[in-house]
């Protein structure tokens, strides 16, 4: 048997998420059923982590054990070939059989998208969630801050969450703004990305967080207001989930060299 | 009655272009049909230009004769509800009665987006061709140059174009590489961007230089062959016409200040 590592970049706009669902239409269920097109064998990956439907990903790491021969530098191609074209693996390794891509990523990177500018971009707009409402983006910057560190992310867990611990770590969060798709001079405030990256993330955790930055830069809540809801421990303090369009798995890291 | 300038961005995937055909799957057909819901006028607006099915737009003007009075600052948004989400108008001005988008453009910019990396971008599969062989992005280079200048461009004319000239000027042309989405080494060269600006395009002029081009960039033809074939003003010695999808209007310059 071989454990082999693949990454995938996803469009998620049409799929019920990463992990599998009854219905069948999640990318787990679409990559099981590449390769037991290409392999025949009926079999389970394991994802580096669940992403919410809707949800993209750049590099979503995977693996699972195989008892197939075919030569590693052949298997993205012929699961790309068995793949719809919004789901395509870009690389496959062989790993150790210990390695196992949830239990082993050390740091997780979530990336968040608004088009802030007056009008959406027809060409991303599946990416990006369009909200032309002037932003406060230095208080927004200051909220971030808050969630920097160990936390109880309590207030930023779907309600839903089976998590034992809510307790996470944030490394790291900071904001971009690429003004090269403004046309309108004011009226367009530019798409503005946030990056997050943290041990590990609860259910909608970056969508409530952006939903609660959101209030900060609209001026509903002060940005100071984030350490007082963090503090808190309750889901009613925090903002709105934010639509999951504009949510993408940016990268995963590993302690093991290359990976 | 006011001349109003518009722009707008498209995706062109789902198109037959931007001039009305007989069916009514173009731009300008779903442009007419949402001032028609409106304002109430049957018209027929001014494109700077054609594009083929397929081609995609950022900014492209448009005009037309309205004797609507609704505001300058509600037009947008009025007609981008009426619009598929592919479709999004950016701007609108008021222009004077004798402005006119085709005649008076002086100078239009197209951009073809090559992605060269092993595997295409779920995300921006509709705005590329993905040809994932190796290019000899210099070879490439020193072709596009040979473009450059005031020549006849029958080699890179479709054979149907009835212009009576085919002679254009091209102002500008470069190349840029994008490596943000490499991921597997040498074996990904990146997304290679090509910007010609000219005083006009023949019917499936870029495309063709592109298709050419790319054969210099795999050793089929020499660099210098680009010379030769717009000598042989002969559509038979330039390279295949590439594919619509990779094709972009990119800007479109007037004399006028501002627009």
């Amino acid at each position: 048997m071989r454990n082999l590592l693949m990454k995938v970049n996803y469009d998620g706009t049409r799929y019920d998420g990463f992990q599998t669902q009854p219905q069948g239409n999640t990318i787990q269920d679409h990559l099981e059923h590449a390769i037991l097109h290409l392999t025949g064998e009926t079999l389970k990956i394991t994802g580096s982590g669940r992403t919410d439907a809707g949800v993209h990903a750049y590099g979503q790491p995977f693996n699972f054990l195989t008892a197939s021969k075919i030569p590693l530098e052949r298997w993205c191609l012929a699961l790309n070939a068995r793949l719809p074209q919004d789901i395509v693996v870009t690389e496959a390794r062989e790993v150790s059989l210990e390695f196992h891509s949830r239990r082993g990523a050390k740091r997780k990177t979530y990336r968040y998208t608004i088009n802030g500018n007056r009008f959406p971009d027809p060409f991303q707009r599946r990416l990006q969630y369009h909200h032309p409402v002037k932003l406060d983006l230095p208080a927004m910057q200051q909220g971030l801050a808050h969630i920097i560190g160990t936390h109880d992310f309590t207030s930023f867990a779907s309600r839903k969450s089976t998590k034992t611990s809510h307790v996470r770590t944030i490394f790291e969060a900071h904001m971009e703004v690429d003004h090269s798709m403004c046309r309108n001079g004011t009226a367009d405030q530019g798409v503005i990305h946030t990056y997050i990256t943290g041990s590990g993330f609860l259910q909608h955790m970056v969508r409530i967080i952006m939903g609660t930055l959101i209030h900060v830069g609209e001026g509903k809540i002060r940005a100071e207001a984030v350490a007082d809801i963090l503090a808190a421990c309750d889901r009613a303090a925090a903002g709105p989930t934010a639509v999951a369009q504009g949510l993408a798995l940016w990268s995963v890291e590993y302690d093991e060299a290359g990976l």
